[in-house]
């Protein structure tokens, strides 16, 4: 370690020592000492996002006038290879810092403005000719950036991860509905044998429960497109131009293709993260849906023997290191407990958005960190499940066939004809003497055998 | 209890006694004997929905030909009186019960059966002319009749209680923020002094929360327009007539002023309670925005003398049994306790809806028990803390200009003018020497007096 | 309501009218009024145990000079009729008041001092000879009067009903567990067909879920010994006699049973309620134990023709409105939602505990009433699965012998003799071609029939 | 990527492809290619503890005869590298697989083998002379080998990691709390002021919160002691020698020092994970208490200007990109964030938790890693805070004597003298026309001044 070269950084607290070959600075510097906690770290998606509003910015700056050519340029470069990820390992921050992001912010401030000097042929910790607070930083917070690069790329994740992934596993559920639509079977209710329908049926539960999940997200992103930029410290906008936070917004939105705009109440911006634990809540409601679905695509496919094994699922891979042969319905045990975490998610995402005080919530990091993480593992895992388990699910329709032939529930077709109470009585006895329903009406004297077969049809019951 | 008069009641299990004053049958009385678990019951709102539900399935029966004129007669007058509430007593079940809510159910059908036919001269226990499953249940199983209930009670106590109490805050809070528009003070990030801003611009980032709040409520309620009524047992649709579910949908919008709808698919409508989660995740980022307001109220408050103390709030009640003329933020307590129980609620409610299994999710109490919980603290909280505390608030002026005074954030005027690092330097003298900002500043002779004068105005920074 | 005849009230706020029928005082009536929200009161326990702490504290008090023998007497009696539940019906408030539970704690020494005012002869409303605060409530504080009263409330119950419950449970899953012990089944993991084991080793993992769980139980309670009761308002035992503390927990101790103590450290006792926090997370954990065999059952009883059907539970009630004879797992489900809340439960308890300020936490009744409920919730819906679930498990032996024979992972017992990669190409091939596991073997020629029969006894494997 | 040289890996599925470079076989990269979700892997200390067991596995089958001395060699010295850390690279899985963690167990089988392969001059892939599942896995199976290793890796960082950081945090509180023991200052309950105690008994209230916390973590590793190994598939033991579960926890307790133990119940051990849930549930324990006191030292330090400022803590870095000289409280934001963390991890742990299904729960994966999770922020988090923040911190003794002077909770010392209702007259009094107590008091003419002096000495109040 000591043979490394460093030179001296310095900020309001004074100088510090930074390796040479890094381009943060001093405030980076002291919160990599002083926030040794955990691996976590901001994903790339992150720190994307704060290079185009750093470049936005400084563009926007100089149309307004406040920012001369040569350092917007400058300005510029710096931030393109930020957001191309060429310098992503100059961000190597915890998200276990200060609750507001300003570490985060310092770091890009700081890695653009050494950048931008290096360009300029200045040295390294120069601040000039770019001045990480007073060039990349202009008119601009922590306090704004943060919240709106949360903002940002929860947006982008969801439009560019989360709903392609959902899509293709509603397309993958919808076309087995379409293909098992004629393959009748036996329901379950509270685990116990029911009435029938088609497994077509079944599995358009489950699209119908993707295609919700789809416009649920959709109907929240909305609340996403509102960006803080421009309240600066409070919410009031000081120090920054009265147009700067529309003019970025309206460029972001521009170059991302998502309608951004400028929050209407900064104060409501800055203070609250509302928006993100709402966002949250819809992941985890899209999660209960995943599970659902995964649970039950494991218990059908249960077996291959002694279980309801009613469908099939690829074999991907041996599931057993001492039992030979055994295939396990691995697909969805990685979603359910992606589900899972989902859920334990949410729960930190809320207990951050509620503990805000005054004008700025300072559980940004927390927030942020897991609604990403969210949107990363329902993407994941909902892609993986449809392409690796549903697309290759396979009807068994031997043990599907003879499972509706077996059932007591089928009397249920007999309550128009001779009343609930008297078809309980069939099933009952079906049930204790191991007659079939058939047998255990005609015994009964409830009805003929040509009364039987004409009311109880599987086919007219689905 | 031996002195009770009792008759037989009888079900497909067999006769079981059930007291003569209890309109309940067979399978109510079981479910009491085998389901004393706590003391939680269905709330009113509940109970009313499943009367509703009845009378408009007896008349649309009727009018598809299917029940005769003289036992839907009887059906709708002992229906309403289940809505009016005249037979509560006689739904005595647990919320513990079994997870379709059959119990509760069959608990509807069996005391409408018992007072229709007491109407109609016959005496309790005859299920004649009016039986509780083939008659009121006609068309119907618990498995949408329940889910269809748990729809139309949650968009119902939304409509009726929530989004009236939600309102009233937000205007309660518009108000205080128009009224303290004028009044500048200092604002606090990390809980640590920073820029100033009016206390109306502060207000009104609460008054905004509220407004997204409403914004969210609305934004999901078609979720809850989806009524399953229609798919009976499993989601086919067996034993009852094709138009029953969009028919009985219709009639029950005009009747509530509420656009329900038949759910598109009834496969999902009796599976999953997704759309409940979803709404129980806009009750938690609701209980987020309120918990954050409540303590920001409460800090405020604080004091007389030793705490912030830049707003009055009312003063209700003692608020000690030990400590002489203390009054404390009581209503932000209870509301901010209600807050933790709808986060703690939400996790109850994602647990069930994650759990169902095939064609029935069998969480139906627990979910349907926690959301209207939810519906009711969040309504009646928020509106205690309007009418109690809100509208009360009083600003503190005083201490308010004390503060922003002595405040040291106002430096931050000085950016644009002598940048960041001097002006950072100026701070820290005024800190460590006690110093006023301007004192510190002409100290360090970064500015002139009459240059302080004209960059730092509290008037301009907001 | 106008026609109730009504007297004044009195406190440090000034007058207000109370019903004569109700012994409380003005503080009472003040909630009353101000905390509307929601149904929830504190139960019968808590009130209990007020009384019990009342009646300690005044005889405490008079044995150390500081109340005479005519005020003790009084207080004695009017208590003592609180401890037995007779003025339950004076103790209206509800659980969404302070913070601090003050109200209640007020509640009870207004009703106190009401009572034995009465009972000396002297009118209500009078505070003579009995005052509230300066008799009643003497060297006291709700701020410590209330954290004493949740942790009694909370071991009471937990000895007097969580743990007898969770032992029957127990006792009966280990009656099952020898009763099973020689019927050998087909084991399952990952839902999947695995080697075998008995149905009794099955249960005996289940009633060893149970005696942990009473380990973790046992192991939590000392941490509710700790009372708080002797630092009043703050900690520092202000207005309180130095030895009034550890002698009313001594006290209270020989009356319980129950070895309550004097917490060591009273700052941390009003400050933090992490004792419960902490027991929250264990009945959370015996949740999950609960949820996990509640699921078991009904899966293992899954059927009766179209599941796994491996055992038969009772049959304690018609399953469903729709289908005839149908016998559904209500008991598990029950349970498994009553699991479910109280997660949810621990969570709101969690989001509680973790938000005191300073010297007093004022999340208690929150905190208390989710504990008290979790208990209540485990210990009675435990107890019923015991009784009307678990007692009359049968094994169905008919059905677990025939899927023993089927099933390929028998295979496992070749490993040592052949190695994994060649029994993993048996299964493999007897899966395919559905051939057994003897045919698939001597088709591959990997062993002998004799060797096959040898090798592969499930008896041996278990 | 095209030009890696690759070799033939096999197992029962096929051959595939691996990077030459690699050890690992062909179950880990069938995982690698099923299971691309998000970026979280298990952690070095859950890999290094999969070597630990495979080395004493290997020297244990040994000892029984079960393995020959050459091999036993072989696998140590490739086990011993994967314990140093030097394989870390050839486990490249993701958290998100099989819910058992056979994959990650084969890696650690594949990776062992082609090592000791290597070592013995074998080639890679050649499965000879080690077999990763005959030898490495030799009487073990995922499903005892996994949750034996979660136990392990649990209970050493609780004790080489989270003890050590809480005591540090434990040791700097009481430091403080004694350096702090002389100094007076107002109380605070409900935000508001109250009567005193010293800054040293506040502080002593957080230090017993972390005795407690140690309390609660020692008491509940006892749980994590017992080893699921010995119980291979389904917990009877199939294949391992009956000695083996016993021999390999004594040797591994000998080894770490920990005193693991074999599980009496081996179906419990895999089929339930329990006591991870239950040490979960102490985590939050433990968080909700550092909630509190993060939460207190920021308030405490409120300011510099216009908050509480009753303590410094130290200034660490610059805190606002905006506002020059700003110092915010960040080891408490770190902190507090780490602790909503863990209480969402908690919620996970819940679920996965409860979510087992007969002889295995396959959760296991999600589990451990959010408990291991949760155990890295709570040490890095609570040492970070510990020597950051709580080593530094002063009292402002100047702010909390003038707080103290005006304080009017003082008052309550009168109670025993004049009665709470005149005390509390005067509190009311003094704070409406803003006199000192003494003021409103002689005013009020309920004492003299001398009785006043007498009486109301915070000194005595403490």
């Amino acid at each position: 370690m000591e043979s490394k070269k460093t030179r001296m950084e310095k900020d309001s607290m004074g100088e510090i020592a930074v390796e040479n070959s890094r381009y943060w600075g001093a405030q980076t510097e002291r919160s990599l000492q002083y926030f040794a906690i955990g691996n976590d770290k901001f994903p790339r998606e992150m720190i994307r996002v704060l290079g185009l509003v750093k470049r936005q910015a400084a563009i926007t700056n100089t149309e307004l006038g406040l920012l001369d050519k040569t350092k917007e340029t400058l300005i510029v470069k710096a931030a393109t290879e930020v957001i191309e990820g060429l310098l992503d390992d100059h961000f190597p921050l915890s998200v276990w810092q200060t609750g507001s992001g300003t570490q985060t912010n310092m770091n890009a401030n700081e890695v653009i403005a050494n950048r931008a000097n290096e360009i300029a042929g200045s040295s390294l910790g120069s601040k000039s000719p770019i001045h990480p607070n007073d060039d990349v930083n202009k008119g601009q917070s922590s306090n704004d950036v943060f919240p709106t690069a949360m903002h940002i790329a929860a947006a982008e994740t969801i439009h560019k991860d989360l709903i392609p992934s959902l899509t293709i596993l509603e397309s993958k559920l919808k076309e087995k509905s379409v293909s098992f639509q004629d393959i009748i079977k036996i329901g379950r209710t509270h685990l116990q044998d029911a009435t029938p329908l088609t497994l077509g049926q079944e599995f358009s539960g489950y699209a119908k429960q993707l295609s919700y999940s789809l416009e649920r997200i959709h109907r929240v992103l909305p609340s996403l497109y509102r960006l803080a930029l421009g309240g600066t410290a409070v919410g009031t906008g000081l120090n920054t131009h009265p147009n700067f936070g529309n003019k970025v917004a309206s460029a972001l939105a521009k170059e991302t293709g998502i309608p951004f705009v400028s929050a209407p109440n900064k104060f409501e911006a800055l203070a609250a993260n509302d928006s993100l634990v709402e966002v949250s809540g819809v992941l985890k409601t899209i999660a209960a849906s995943l599970m659902k679905i995964a649970n039950d695509i494991r218990w059908l496919s249960s077996g291959p023997r002694s279980g309801i094994s009613e469908i099939h699922i690829p074999e991907n891979e041996p599931g057993s290191s001492i039992m030979p042969g055994k295939v396990n319905p691995t697909q969805s045990e990685a979603l359910t407990m992606v589900c899972a975490q989902v859920m334990g998610n949410d729960v930190a995402v809320s207990i951050g958005g509620a503990s805000g005080n005054f004008e700025l919530n300072v559980f940004k990091p927390l927030i942020i960190f897991n609604v990403l993480n969210s949107i990363r593992l329902l993407s994941d895992s909902s892609r993986s499940f449809a392409k690796h388990c549903v697309e290759g699910i396979e009807a068994n329709e031997e043990k599907i066939k003879s499972n509706l032939q077996n059932s007591l529930m089928l009397v249920t077709a007999l309550n128009p004809h001779i009343g609930y109470d008297k078809a309980a009585k069939i099933a009952k006895l079906a049930y204790a003497e191991n007659l079939s329903l058939k047998e255990a009406g005609l015994k009964l004297g409830f009805l003929t055998a040509e009364e039987f077969d004409l009311w109880v049809n599987p086919k007219q019951m689905i």
